[in-house]
């Protein structure tokens, strides 16, 4: 026996967040209809909203429902020489929660993954090749993550930076600060002592 | 910096969800925007659906977008001539999938809390009043939770139910089936003991 559709379906719903199951969808479809319909409306609005206007910035790829993004627009950062590249949205927002990086970004989207049909368009390189090409840029960070694609994405991009007159780097990747040697896995150690800089 | 209003209010309202913080919204929000709009708008559309139209059934208080829930208008449970109370509609679906209770609800949406402003009001006992006043009522099953508030309320409508002629019972708390003495706790022990059968 159903027990409403409108509430079942909700609950089916529900699941199609990243780590909600079957238990957790009931829980948070009973808690929004018994304590929070306020809460719960104001969700549906803003989801709605979000999953309908919310782009890519046409310069730099990143989420916005705005032709470019805050960054892009600004006057500081802009046209800031220095682009940093990162697979994803969530990446920008974790570097600039460190607020150590002042130039601007261009968002892949993604890595490189052909078996997944993943190449230069879907990441938007072309777009890319439009900013090296236009003389503003002197340096490009390449901030992929340290998988195996993510290193194929940054050796890709790398190469395409050559054609410029450009300085390319790759973020160093190592020991994190306040971390334990002996609890970090062999792959960063690896990194960690073929990045390793004289004191 | 911010990233995008919509995305903002979109990460911000996720969070009213039980058990979501800041960090599994932000996923939540990346997740749906960057690989699932069509259910991220799916969700948008049913929650908005469910916290407008989903009420309480006129016989039972079960969620439903009807006047009555599927079990109230059944013609097989709908006039049972059994009730079971339980605290919320989860319980209703717990021992509904068990499948061995074949008689009607009464969900009080709560237990009494008088510090929390939750009276007999509020759990619409006088609805359940009439239920028992009908005549169509032999037994009442108290299926509230094995907590201080389950049992005062339990309590509570036991006393209610001696005006009529009534066999009220409480559902048995005790050791699960498939679980090990050694790991249920001393209060659920203490209660397998005090409702200890002959065999
Ligand atoms: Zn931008
Ligand atoms: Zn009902």
């Amino acid at each position: 026996m159903k027990f409403s559709p409108l509430v079942d379906e909700l609950i089916q719903s529900l699941k199609c967040l990243p780590g909600v199951g079957p238990k957790s969808a009931q829980r948070m479809a009973f808690q929004l209809l018994e304590r929070d319909r306020k809460a719960g409306s104001k969700l549906a609005d803003s989801l709605g909203k979000a999953m309908s206007e919310v782009g890519h910035c046409q310069s730099c790829r990143t989420f916005t429902e705005e032709t470019y993004c805050p960054i892009c627009v600004s006057t500081k950062r802009g046209h800031s020489s220095v682009i940093c590249v990162v697979e994803t949205p969530a990446d920008v927002l974790a570097i600039e929660a460190g607020g150590h990086f002042s130039g601007r970004y261009f968002v892949l989207l993604g890595h490189l993954s052909p078996l997944d049909g993943v190449g230069p368009d879907e990441l938007g390189l072309a777009l890319l090749e439009t900013h090296l090409a236009s003389g503003e840029v002197t340096e490009l960070i390449l901030a992929t993550n340290p998988t195996v694609e993510g290193d194929a994405t940054a050796h890709y991009i790398a190469d395409m930076a050559k054609n410029h007159e450009l300085a390319v780097s790759r973020i160093a990747h190592g020991v994190p600060v306040g971390g334990e040697l002996e609890y970090v896995d062999s792959t960063t150690l690896a990194l960690s002592f073929n990045g390793r800089l004289p004191i």
